[in-house]
């Protein structure tokens, strides 16, 4: 018999539950599992003996249920990234006695590229010192960013949020006699991928958004302006989504100053929003989606939400099978029906690595998305959970304050 | 036979369309009414003549479902006040003569509180010339602002959006270790409606959101860093719900510069942030719901859309009554089971005034919000309508660009 441990790490999605639910599932059925821990704060709780008994707190199938459309990470989550051990192994050495005292036997990391590299690195760790601990990481985030895999939990949720919020702000934008011009600012840090799923309006016969810019592709002051007077002349609303990682002039998004002087305390939509407006001089705002984006687990895609939990329950698989220092991944087999299989890639090719739009997924004016990239989205957004509701707002699942706390 | 107007003015919400859809299903049943006319762009339709007939873009039973579920206004909206007629009669001319023209016996206007002003001035001019078209009034504001009514359609909807929204982002922002503080900045104008209906949330067992600050309390720096600092001692993440119409110093809310020669391109959130993060230092960020509170109709309350659609055939009634310079009104007869009566009132004691959160719905440190505002809030958020989709997305009726330009 052996205890397992999950964790949860960096930027909060509406699937990362999902997956936790996966492993928690999967390991109430495996017979050889005894403790199912969840380790608050991601690594930390490992590092400091911060564990909590799953099985005493997710209680019934009810529990359960809820767990599963509560967004961002019940167990807490960290930014936390391990040291070469050749350096400094004094981290490591308070995992292991954790890990020893607890007698786990499997830690499941769910999280992204710097999660992958703390499982690449303790699996390392754990092969040279001769533990009999595996280690595998479950992927997740809203940037879909992830080398190997064809797409990340936590994505097509995310990327369905922005695509109905898109639509309705493209409602709201229309209504006046004026022209205007909206930027809506989205999150993907340096790959464009969330960006460029608010382009699945096209398909429903949607002008907007009307222009995107995805970090993939450099951006120009000049050219932005350009292609917003052009939209213009077609459009009395313009739309635009643009990424938060797009390269502007030096000092913006660092928030100093601009080239003119002035401080921007925020993003690139509220920078561009400025632009617009001194210099083509008409009605303009930005929207940015904040947080909104990856936390709507109301809008959670269906498909997404299976597909975190599904992965989740292979992870435990995979480290009960003996594997270790290993990611799951997905691979698409069709389109039509759309498939996937889940497979098994080594830490070390997805730990600090990232991926970007590929190029036949941007137009040739580099300032919209074609429709590969719509094909490709499309099936990660589809299927609505049904949600548990108490006084007409979806319920969520939470662990108390006090247990969260050191 | 005589034909009927409608037109749609100010802010969008999730809920003038089902307003719209009121109007129109109940002109198909009145034998006396022939065409029903869409103005387009509120007034400025009736002034230019812009007009389309309704029957022959809502076609089917789909169209009037997908009319109620498409946020803003399927006519497009303007910001227009008309002049007093004894000053200027210019435009008053123009109106009449389209009016005449298309033989319009009544005009139903979907609006807040200037469009409660242009349904008197209107009512007004008529009688004074003895015109004899009929005005009516059909109430619609996220601020829920107008006076008389127990509240207003699209208000239920953008408090149902913020309540769901306010719990995803309290999930989002206790993740991790470090104390951190979340300031979420809630439209509503001068009245504190929008922001205090997010502290339905107590009532499902939430602490957060901690602090709640509207227009209607006298607003002071060093109060909020206190209220702040003293719920950091309770809690590690505090969340901070802030109406957008609160007082500041002189300045920012202009977006000219603070007292610190700060320029200040954003709203309050924004502001209180950078505060928070200078005097107190920790982790802090705002999110500005921004225009998803009002056109998020994924999210929209079916009493609400119900409530809509039932005030928009209740004005055609009116109309056709012979009533004229009324605003159709709610009122609510009972709490336990919810039920309001629609009523009239004179739309002179509705225009240009607004309605205020009464004394009992503030607590004694005017900090947050009492259970008799939970009380009032929580019957307009019930409920939810089942949505049409497409590709995973809800689907939106939409006139074609081309009619919504003169």
């Amino acid at each position: 018999m052996i205890n397992i441990a999950v964790a949860q790490s960096g930027g909060p999605t509406c699937a990362i539950n999902a997956s936790l639910v996966g492993v928690f599932k999967e390991s109430l059925k495996i017979s050889e599992i005894d403790a199912i821990f969840g380790s608050i704060n991601g690594i930390e709780g490992i590092i400091e003996n911060h564990l909590v008994d799953l099985k005493s707190i997710i209680l019934t199938n009810n529990d359960v249920e809820l767990l599963v459309q509560t967004p961002s990470t019940v167990l807490g989550s960290c930014r936390y990234k391990l040291p070469d051990w050749h350096e400094d192994e004094e981290v490591y050495k308070k995992i292991v006695k954790t890990l020893k005292q607890r007698n786990i036997g499997a830690f499941l990391y769910i999280g992204g590229n710097d999660s992958m590299d703390t499982v690449n690195k303790l699996s390392e760790y754990f092969r040279n010192i001769s533990l009999d601990v595996k280690v595998i990481g479950i992927p997740k985030t809203i940037d879909n960013d992830l080398c190997i895999t064809d797409h990340t939990p936590g994505f097509g949720s995310a990327a369905k949020y922005v695509a109905t919020t898109m639509h309705e702000i493209t409602r709201d934008s229309i209504v006046y006699s004026i022209p205007s011009v909206t930027i809506v600012e989205i999150m993907g840090r340096h790959a464009g991928w969330l960006t460029a799923s608010s382009a699945v309006l096209h398909a429903m016969g949607e002008t907007a958004p009307h222009l995107v810019y995805v970090p993939e592709v450099s951006f120009s002051l000049e050219g932005f302006l350009s292609d917003v007077r052009q939209e213009m002349s077609k459009h009395k609303a313009v739309i635009v989504a643009v990424s938060e990682g797009i390269e502007v002039p030096e000092g913006v998004q660092s928030g100093v100053v601009d080239n003119f002087g002035h401080k921007y305390l925020s993003g690139i939509g509220k920078y561009l929003e400025d632009i617009v407006r001194r210099e083509i001089g008409c009605k303009v705002r930005s929207v940015e989606l904040n947080v909104m984006q990856r936390c709507s687990s109301h809008l959670a895609s269906k498909t997404d939400i299976d597909e975190a939990e599904a992965v989740g329950s292979a992870g435990v698989r995979c480290a009960m099978e003996g594997q270790t220092g290993k990611v799951m991944v997905f691979r698409r087999i069709s389109e039509t029906p759309y498939t996937v299989v889940i497979e098994t890639a080594d830490a070390q090719y997805i730990a600090n690595n990232e991926k970007y739009l590929p190029d036949n997924f941007i137009n040739q004016s580099g300032n919209n998305i074609t429709d590969s990239a719509i094909d490709y989205f499309m099936p990660l957004i589809q299927g609505d959970i049904s949600l548990i509701t108490e006084h007409g707002i979806p319920k969520h699942f939470a662990i108390h304050e006090s247990v969260l706390k050191m």
